[in-house]
């Protein structure tokens, strides 16, 4: 994916699909500017060594609530960001030859954190609708499996964009008490829900079997590198060993910055306005879709987080298109790049539609769809008019 | 360690030797906060996703060439605090079962950075004036021992605060490049000279072999966690890698903010002021330590760095002491804790010069005093006008 960043051209047109950023606009830069501000002046000590902070812990907590969660500060770990949460717990409880599960396509930074602890990795199948499927997991323990813990995103699934419904959520919080079983649930885009009553997070079906992923940085801002999780109370010293040997676990700025920024602002009020926004860019990208992608493309219809699935139609292959689409200053990322197992993905692209303002949603889709089509028609990019809309998926 | 922070007494009479913590009257709040305010208002992507800061790194190479290190952006890497960096290092080259080589006492980050990786550890000799001995390396490879790298701290030791003699160095580097071994050299204090004409460190006898570590925790502010390596380029995608699956290594606010903060300010005047307060400190304590320590303690005169190290009389066990210490409000942290191999070391203990105004040192020290004479003499709490002076050693 850095690879990718790297080669996107920057110019003014330049329309990027590719990265999972949060809008620029939506960032607070005042508020935030304010809340390091008033720590500096006031706090002498601000800048030195400190001990995690219990006050952000606490704003965590109320956070938490907003999904149904029900936690306490001593249950909650601060982390430099999602990321470093998701290796941490792959540290913890990972080792060479140990067995982990995930969904056969997932977030690639999962697979970059337990790279280097070598686990043994088996996967469950995923649905662009309906995520990630619990009877296959039954049938991997029921047949002696094993795992330290099973990776999940039940909610704006990173690279699908489906949320699982409650009913496998309930299943997979069965299984986990069942056999014991611990589920890592990644929960970095379950503030961004966009329809009415989403389902809760699996942590708010299970203390004591769940650990869960947050992080501020697709509902705050990426830069500040903080995140958090919720895990059962005997975990927190057994993380905390390990942070001080990566990085010293030692509060910082940005920390005590963040737990000002929230103590001073309506961060409810914050996230609606993420989720009105992003809301209308979905929306957008939808129907761009529709209006400018090659006849029996398919795409999902997400409900939370930041990506829309592609799957093209046969004889396109997304992953040879991507050189294409930078020349023509748009990317997204291939499916391909996203495989964990099971069969090649080579039809498929993640598309976020994050980043940028709606007209910049349907410029870029526009320019993405003269590329899909060159491919069936050489003179496509005239061919604008005569686009067939592609359905819903 | 943490557990030693955990118990100091927090009252406004409590001095800590313990932690290697720089003083809060040196943080640069004002211009830090100017710092941060000026990027957010100038920068709507401050708060973005972004690679590690080309700026800072340029700003690395000049503080490097302080030190008389000849070095190019392209070799300096960027993590969160030193700490990460030796963590990184570990990571990369060490596996189960790898041989790494650092002195018998050394900083104790370094044994709870290599802890996951479980290497074989082999130690050298480090004597607390003149710091790592070269000919027991030397024994060691030509007894056939292949490190995958030697860890060694030649400036301002921590903990035992001593800096390498130049002959050392030379020996260092010339082994490894006889015996192509890589040596890590953590820098943390390496800015902090107190003493005219210090000697270069290992990276500018050597671009080759030498991974230097640098942190702007002591010299800055630990609480906005940055540091750098200086590598070998070749390292620079294999670190950029291992840190991506750990906390995807973006670039970040503190980056950016600490790079606006280096264009304003004349950070070499900082630092001589940084030098100019903590060689007062260092010299209030010697003094202290003279005045207050029972006869037949020896100490080393630091010329670098945040730390002396103290060996107590026969009978005097620094471990046994720690809660009286406590009792008494101050604290140290025992030679044992920092042992990797050898012998006990429970006469001795580390005291940190870097966190309190030298009327406090003098007053800790004192109160130190009390502490251990109360061993020898239990009416010594009002026995401090018979203290016998104690030597240089």
């Amino acid at each position: 994916l850095r690879d990718l960043h790297a080669r996107l051209p920057t110019g003014p047109d330049a329309v990027s699909f590719g990265l999972g950023m949060p809008s620029a606009e939506l960032f607070p830069n005042a508020a935030y500017g304010r809340a390091v501000a008033q720590l500096l002046a006031s706090d002498p000590k601000a800048l030195q060594y400190a001990l995690p902070s219990p006050v952000l812990k606490r704003h965590i907590v109320a956070l938490m609530s907003l999904r149904g969660v029900t936690c306490s500060p001593d249950q909650v770990f601060l982390t430099a960001g999602g990321q470093q949460g998701i290796s941490l717990l792959s540290r913890l409880f990972l080792d060479p030859g140990r067995v982990v599960v995930a969904d056969e396509v997932t977030y690639e930074g999962f697979s970059a954190a337990i790279q280097p602890v070598r686990p043994r990795v088996l996967t469950v199948p995923v649905d662009a609708d309906v995520g990630s499927d619990p009877d296959a997991l039954q049938s991997l323990l029921r047949r002696g499996a094993r795992p330290a813990f099973v990776y999940l995103i039940p909610d704006g699934h990173n690279p699908l964009g489906c949320s699982m419904p409650l009913d496998a959520r309930r299943k997979f919080v069965a299984l986990a008490r069942e056999f014991q079983v611990l589920m890592v649930e990644d929960g970095a885009y379950g503030l961004l829900q966009y329809d009415e009553k989403p389902a809760p997070p699996l942590r708010a079906l299970d203390d004591e079997w769940v650990c869960y992923v947050g992080s501020f940085s697709k509902i705050l801002a990426p830069a500040i590198r903080v995140g958090w999780l919720v895990v059962p109370t005997w975990m927190i010293p057994l993380l905390s060993r390990t942070k001080q040997g990566e990085d010293l676990d030692v509060g910082n700025l940005n920390q005590c910055a963040l737990a000002t920024y929230l103590d001073a602002e309506d961060f409810p009020r914050h996230l609606e306005r993420l989720r009105s926004e992003y809301r209308v860019r979905r929306d957008r990208m939808l129907a761009a879709l529709k209006a400018h992608f090659p006849v029996g493309t398919r795409w999902n219809h997400p409900s939370c987080g930041f990506y829309i699935w592609c799957e093209l139609p046969p004889g396109l292959d997304a992953t040879e298109r991507v050189d294409a689409a930078i020349a023509a200053a748009v990317s997204f990322v291939p499916g391909d790049v996203f495989r964990l197992g099971g069969r090649q993905l080579r039809g498929s692209m993640r598309l976020s539609f994050s980043t940028y303002a709606p007209n910049r949603i349907e410029e870029g889709i526009r320019r993405l769809g003269w590329v899909l089509h060159a491919v069936t028609d050489p003179g496509s990019p005239g061919h604008v008019g005569h686009v067939v809309v592609g359905g819903d998926w």
